[in-house]
């Protein structure tokens, strides 16, 4: 199994279509950039790090085809017009001097994302102990990157290493891509894994079963505060509840310096139909029914034990910030 | 809109089918205690004290029919053998001389259940103010009850009063009540009623967007302990966070002075399909997952601001108890 995989003659870019995960293990073939951004903006390929690698090589498949590279660079912009990894790659790669430098360019962002997993990996090892039980919440795993991960980056180290960590798997609602993607990943990689409900995970640490939190970040501020898929908060209230650590594990380029705190960042509110109305078989609320339906929410560094990143694990010093790239 | 009705001539029980909603709104008549052991088995009535009063209807209906009211009254019990609403209503019938004295018995069980509703709606409306923004989870209203509700009795009530409380109705995962029941019938009270994702509960409270939350109970220990829909947990440990009061809302009949606290609440383990497929059009995880899907969880009576009973409210006063019953 993997995420994405370029290759030349006939130039092609392989992506696992995320949207039919679990039911269908599909992979698709793309060979112009409109069909990457349309990829990208289907939620086919979602994670920060694996979208701006597919940007990437969208813009690679322009200049192969001797297409107009700033026009596909707009295309493939629009795809996710806030996604800060797909503008980052597309600025490193339109920077090359022809396709074949872009192409390049595209590999050397794409091993580059895939050694930060595994710096992540082994820097949050020491974290974890064999046979401990361990929450995590959507998807920073594989499937998210062109690696083994974030969050699920020292689950899957340490599993290798033997650890047999029981691993609790939030659902994630309401997309679902706990149950649809971290479930199935961790399954395919022999993991013990657990699919519990969100509002299971207080419980299950009530319950002395989780020995940590490990989960992803879309964005962390500069005094640690972290914007991550909704309900990475209440996990954080809970775990600091039992006593449980929280880890976030993040690339260098999720940390924002340049916001100085949570309330810096904008929570990206979306349509209700997600709740009400995707993924079930008939409507799941009545019709009219007014919904809130954040992407995110925003975890409060003082809640945070530590982030594990590709330069190591950093502890955040009562609020005073993570002292990173500053 | 009505849960339940009886009615004579001929002899029968009317429900909202619940499994229907929020869909379809279809009443069904039922004329015999298998129909109403049915009824209750599928949840197409659910609620400890609806089904406490449907079960003792269809015992009426087996004593009108002159049918043999033991086997009828093991048949109904078998519907949700743990139910002590449904053996307690159940025990109160059978004590009748004949049918019509059972039919009376029947009757003064809806009406104190009814009775009772109005009373925690009344007892809880100090709690709230105009405008109030107000959390709850699962369904513990009029759908649940033969009234108004426990947990949503104090905010009908207010309504009714001009209060024009704002609702944040968690969806409940996995069977959703919140979302199919409870959104359900504050719409159609013409409730301000939000629907979100359980795990947005959190950030719903960082917001200051709710001054109280409003759950039910399931059992009561005696040391104040309580067992209530699995997510009261997570709702009650961010509450404490935020400092948003916790309300149980909870007739008497739950509080269990035999039980010394929550250890002795044994919390049942549901079928997995519940998460991955109940709902879903497709599968919503990979074939093989485990899963962990506890029906309720345990809140610590520490973590609970106060119990609103048709006897008035109940403080905690530091673990003590709840003075009630003893």
């Amino acid at each position: 199994m993997y995420t994405l995989k370029f290759e030349r003659g006939p130039d092609r870019l392989t992506l696992l279509d995320q949207t039919l995960l679990p039911s269908r293990e599909r992979y698709i073939e793309l060979t112009s950039a409109e069909q990457v951004r349309e990829a990208i903006a289907s939620l086919r390929v979602r994670g920060a790090p694996a979208i701006g690698v597919a940007a990437a090589y969208g813009l690679c498949l322009a200049a192969l085809r001797g297409e107009d590279v700033d026009a596909a660079a707009r295309t493939l912009l629009s795809a996710r017009p806030t996604a800060v990894s797909l503008a980052l790659a597309l600025e490193r790669c339109r920077a090359a001097e022809n396709a074949e430098a872009m192409v390049t360019a595209a590999r050397g962002l794409e091993e580059e994302e895939e050694a930060a997993c595994r710096a992540i990996g082994r820097a949050g090892l020491p974290l974890l102990a064999p046979g401990m039980g361990v929450l995590t919440v959507c998807n920073a795993g594989a499937l998210a990157t062109c690696g083994i991960g974030t969050a699920l980056a020292p689950l899957y180290t340490a599993n290798e290493m033997g650890y047999k960590l029981k691993v609790y798997c939030c659902e994630t609602r309401p997309l679902l891509q706990g149950a649809r993607l971290t479930a199935f990943e961790l399954l395919r990689s022999g993991a013990d894994v657990t699919l519990i409900c969100d509002a299971a995970a207080a419980g299950v640490m009530a319950a002395g079963r989780a020995g940590a939190v490990f989960a992803g970040a879309d964005r962390v501020a500069a005094n640690g505060d972290t914007a991550n898929k909704v309900g990475t908060l209440p996990l954080a209230i809970c775990a600091r509840h039992y006593n449980v650590p929280l880890y976030i594990c993040a690339p260098r380029s999720a940390f924002d310096p340049g916001c100085a705190d949570g309330r810096g960042i904008a929570v990206e509110e979306r349509d209700g139909g997600e709740i009400t109305d995707l993924w079930f078989a008939r409507p799941a609320a009545p019709r009219g029914v007014k919904t809130f339906n954040p992407a995110f929410d925003i975890t409060p560094a003082r809640l945070i034990a530590a982030f594990i990143t590709e330069a190591g694990v950093i502890w955040p010093n009562g609020g005073g910030g993570y002292g990173f790239g500053r």
